[in-house]
């Protein structure tokens, strides 16, 4: 039996480790420095691991870095587009303008933002499962759930006691799909400031067209500022300095950051579940509310204005998960992933041990799929948001759910109402961010119509929430009847009980309190019936590929900070080579001069003087995702080099795989960064800051 | 070998002839009366036939009925919505009013309608297998195609001679996906006017909402009218008279009519190709321009008014086609199409004559299916339409094509402008149809969009068209620039030349003009690599199922004349009954007074009068598909006792395989028709005409 598990172990490695030596989202104490310098010939001490680490920003689903001693960060300009949204009006758009601090006193507060810095992990496993052991599957799952709260609690009163900086944020981290629990402590900073951030026509010249594309032109950059509790900038000597001259074809370079949610472990019948239910659903209402954004757009400039950012982000989840579902349709791939499943079940059967303890973690995978599939439906639009598309709405489900569960003990609450997770919350909630009427009531209307097409008329809460309404006589009377757009409200709510809630007559509110009971049914089954038994077998998977592989294989990607290492390269295109670098000489010669291939003013006016050689933006084969959005781009000496912000058109299916042929990152080039501030912006003290002039 | 050739044509026989003895679209010509009277005991006269099928009338994608002497057919109302638009305005919409003409000088025309009636059927299978016999692949499908236009013109130019009534309209017909050729004779009338329809609020009472499910209250019903060449009602002496008794619950009846195209012969690897491209696709552009037009219709009574029209085309295309998508996600029903195939290619490969002969045609239509992949988004953008959504870019091009195929021979030109097609084609285009700029805004600007998305900004095709151009802008420009709208301008360069449609000047035929050679060459190359090996492995796949199964398989439905039988029946949803039959009643308690839930006026000033009990919808297991909307349901008798308007959700799927169990479709039951024609529009002249008062 032995011969034969080593035979097919070493046959299932050719597939299941990284194809590519160049793959992989390794967290910083498990990099794999022998396989850089066998790979590589590099040698990476861990100085440099730490200083990086002590360096990367964690951003709101984003990633940044140090780039002073004065707590300055480099990030994307589509990472700021909240601050930006956040800090305009009807009348004036800082992401179509763009905005420059000519001084901090001008820097502007980012209400909802935070920047995390990891300062330290503890493996914490043993812990969570001693605390679900011999328990039934939902109790079990429940368990873990607490035990998790307990950690981050304990965590955040010790480390309360010890650091004079304020405690750290703690917060419990599943790696491997429940194969491995860690706990990471991070610093944070809760008062962010923005600094810099260009237009939006140049940061993401050529729009949706363009997104995913490479060759690209895309001044994807903002710089913000961390401020300490004492209103200063924060004091961050560990930064990451910006070479200017940028990284070379062939040059070996790193990205840190925190790439957000990978399923690459994932098993094929889950696959087919994003393929039949998740993607299709999320896509077809998506575009038809694009399609609404769009028509609203042309009745005037105050509309384009304001609907531009909400536009923006739904387009490039609209790319994003369409070419997801263009790779969940490559029966090849798919069929790899039968096969590699295959494999592993007969090593597993091959050691009976194993197999009685791990059981078969697919068929039981595979159940929970089949049940998510019947409830998915009334689930995805009561309970998941898919019915109630409205910032306002979601301010009320937080206040009745916050209110309602606050009033337990922490450990009985719903984990997202853990005391380790109020103070960012409760920051969200009051920060006075804008509103508008207009936008909520066709991202209201529009759901409320779907919620009723696919529940059906006749269903006993769509009738008892329409009665004899119409979705978008409903959504008005609820946007124009509610006060929630009123932050200071907003937290008194917050800060009262149930009575006071049903006291203020908000119809928002008495809307969330009436679905509350059926959506909160729904949450349960969903916990009971397909979270439960799925946390348990895709437990049991990660065992068995430990068993068998051991942990060569990297970590799911979960927003948590990530290390890779690749090369500065271009990929081959139907026979036709791309080459890694533009130019921005190019971007002048695909103007049209309308959107959204419009260059802004001032860079036509800054054009005698640009030098058009000028290296813009570049693609790696570094390993990245979503959350890698604002990544440096470091090379071995530990100088930023590029600014990640983006993937090629094949970087989406990294998502499920790594396509080592195809896959590429695209980041900014920071010569082209210090050609734009010096020529365009003129952003002297900003240069000086970082170094240069 | 013989042994085990039957024992499996015997395992075989289980999955692949029909599951229910009442599944099957037959043709008349070999309409299964033995069948029928084997399983409800009911003999079928070839004079009932002859009658049913006399009676039958075909409409643009659509069935309807004689039902009186004088040439009155009978239709649903969603089957008149062209020719309720095309008489519409911008401040008069006959959908949303309702139509009635008192006296027969009132009834107008319906520009585009022409209403035929199969006369007879010939078999011609071989002489068209004779004119392609030892050619290779793309040979033999352009050598297919030209047999087929000499067939039909052959067939015109004999009518012409022998028929006093002018001649037939002849059209070459293939079943079994090119297992057999039938010639189809029609007598075609083309003055066909408007008698009757209710307001679209009780026509589609519910909306999008309530489409394709039962329990339902739809009125969906029309009256129009056959005239003859010489401005007179025609004479139909043997019409369908209707029952407005209605029927009975198990009662056994029958379903006359077009159902459009069904997919129930086609390959796993077809079916895969329907799931991931063409399904995905046509939902979210459709989606989008959901959305648009939602949002387009609240800025106005007009702006809803024009859009009405198409809005519910369009929500009626999502619906179904969604339904489809989530048909073939239904991984059970597509392995059990796997295992038939399976199974087929066991019996093939058991008889080594029979294998030898068809080869491999699983394995040929999936090598078709890999390069229709590849060529699905340029082919779908620049010659299927995708990238042109506009009635006038869809004259324009008809207009330049008719031009230059009219210029060649009969034989040789593209198959759509064959002379025997002319006529009808000439009376779409020179019919006088509104056409709304601000529609056409919305569609085209989509498509460009879209096109420029998915073949990305810099394919040489998209900077040819768009230029410096937006989409927006490019939209605008053609549709302001354009003439096309004007029916006697279009008729005018139809009978032109190519240098007088150089000379219009026309931006809309120049765009054309300008892509043509590009879309030709992509509709050659699809042709030639798909459509050609397609026909010929199809036409191998019907040939293997003729050997083992004999034509006990009915055909694919064509949109050509099937008659089928099954009884009144309702089905179990989730364990309880869903009865056969709705009433008034629960219509009236189901209105909200918004739409799509607003009773019309009309009905509310006659509520006393009405019988609330009166019978309004019914369900029953008859096998159909969309193109039966319209097609009388009838009694043993003969006697029509409902008009099918649809099928509820779970006939969807009906495309793909017949569930037995849940597939019902829906009719308009006879008594509401007579108490709403009595009570409610007063319509004495039409309840006389069709034999009642």
């Amino acid at each position: 039996m032995r011969n034969l598990t080593s035979l097919l172990a070493a046959l299932l490695a050719i597939t299941t480790v990284p194809a590519s030596s160049d793959e992989g989202m390794w967290t910083f104490d498990a990099f794999p420095r022998d396989l850089l310098r066998r790979t590589h010939g590099v040698e990476i001490t861990p100085q440099w691991l730490d200083r990086v680490r002590n360096s990367t920003v964690r951003l709101a689903g984003c990633t940044a870095s140090f780039v002073s001693a004065n707590g300055l960060i480099l990030t994307n300009q589509h990472c700021a587009e909240g601050c930006l949204a956040q800090n305009s009006t009807r009348n004036k758009s800082l992401l179509k303008d763009g905005f420059f601090a000519s001084s901090r006193e001008k820097e502007v507060r980012c209400g909802t933002q935070v920047a995390d810095v990891l300062v330290a992990v503890e493996d914490v496993t043993a812990q969570v499962n001693s605390a679900t052991q011999s328990m039934d599957t939902s109790a079990a799952n429940e368990a873990r759930k607490k035990a998790l709260t307990q950690i981050e609690q304990a965590c955040e009163q010790a480390t309360r006691a010890e650091s004079q900086g304020g405690p750290l944020t703690c917060e419990a981290v599943d790696l491997y799909n429940g194969g491995q629990y860690f706990l990471y402590k991070y610093k944070r900073y809760t008062d962010v400031r923005l600094v810099f951030a260009p237009e939006s026509a140049i940061a993401s010249f050529g729009g949706d067209p363009d997104n995913f594309q490479f060759p690209r032109w895309w001044l994807d950059v903002a710089f913000m500022r961390a401020y300490g509790p004492d209103g200063k900038p924060a004091s961050t000597p560990r930064y990451l300095k910006i070479d200017f001259a940028g990284p070379t074809v062939n040059e070996l370079v790193f990205v840190s950051g925190h790439p957000a949610a990978t399923n690459r472990l994932l098993t094929v019948s889950q696959l087919q579940t994003k393929r039949d239910i998740d993607l299709p659903q999320w896509l077809l209402r998506s575009s038809e509310l694009r399609g609404r954004y769009i028509q609203f757009s042309k009745s005037g400039p105050e509309a384009e204005r304001i609907v531009q950012g909400p536009l923006t982000n739904l387009e490039n989840g609209i790319k994003f998960y369409r070419k997801e579902l263009d790779a969940l349709h490559d029966e090849a791939a798919l069929q790899r992933k039968s096969a590699e499943e295959a494999r592993l079940r007969t090593l597993v059967a091959a050691d009976p041990k194993l197999a009685s303890e791990v059981g078969d973690p697919w068929a039981e995978i595979e159940k929970t799929q089949q049940v998510l599939r019947t409830i998915a439906v009334p689930f995805g639009y009561l309970e998941a948001g898919a019915g109630f598309n409205s910032q306002l709405f979601r301010y009320a489900r937080f206040i009745v759910r916050g209110v309602a569960e606050r009033s337990k003990p922490n450990l009985q609450r719903l984990r997202e109402f853990r005391d380790t997770a109020l103070a960012h919350l409760e920051q969200q909630l009051g920060a006075a961010v804008p509103v508008y009427p207009e936008l909520e009531q066709i991202t209201l209307s529009l759901s409320l119509d779907r919620m009723r097409e696919w529940l059906g008329p006749d269903h006993p809460v769509v009738r008892q929430i329409l009665g004899k309404d119409s979705p978008d006589a409903l959504a008005k009377r609820l946007i124009e009847g509610s006060k929630l757009a009123d932050a200071a409200l907003r937290i008194r709510l917050w800060n009262g009980n149930a009575q006071a809630l049903e006291d203020s007559g908000d119809p928002m509110l008495q809307l969330v309190t009436l679905i509350e009971p059926e959506s909160r049914a729904l949450r349960k089954r969903y916990e009971d019936q397909v979270e439960a038994p799925l946390q348990k077998a895709s437990k049991n998977l990660a065992r068995a590929r430990f068993a068998v592989l051991g942990t060569s294989v990297y970590p799911d990607a979960t927003f948590t900070l990530r290390l890779n290492f690749g090369t500065v390269q271009g990929w081959v295109e139907n026979g036709a080579a791309v080459q890694p670098f533009t130019t921005l000489q190019r971007a002048f010669e695909r103007a049209t001069g309308q959107e959204p291939f419009q260059i802004p003013d001032s860079w036509l006016k800054a054009k005698a003087r640009l030098n058009p050689q000028t290296q813009f933006n570049l693609s790696t084969n570094n390993d990245i995702l979503s959350g890698n959005s604002g990544s440096p781009l470091i090379d071995a000496k530990g100088n930023i080099v590029g600014i990640m912000f983006d993937g090629n058109i094949h970087s989406i299916s990294g998502d499920f795989w790594f396509d080592e042929e195809k896959n590429r990152a695209i980041a900014v080039d920071p010569t082209i960064i210090l050609e734009a501030l010096k020529k365009v912006y003129a952003a002297g003290p900003l240069l000086k800051e970082l170094g240069s002039s």
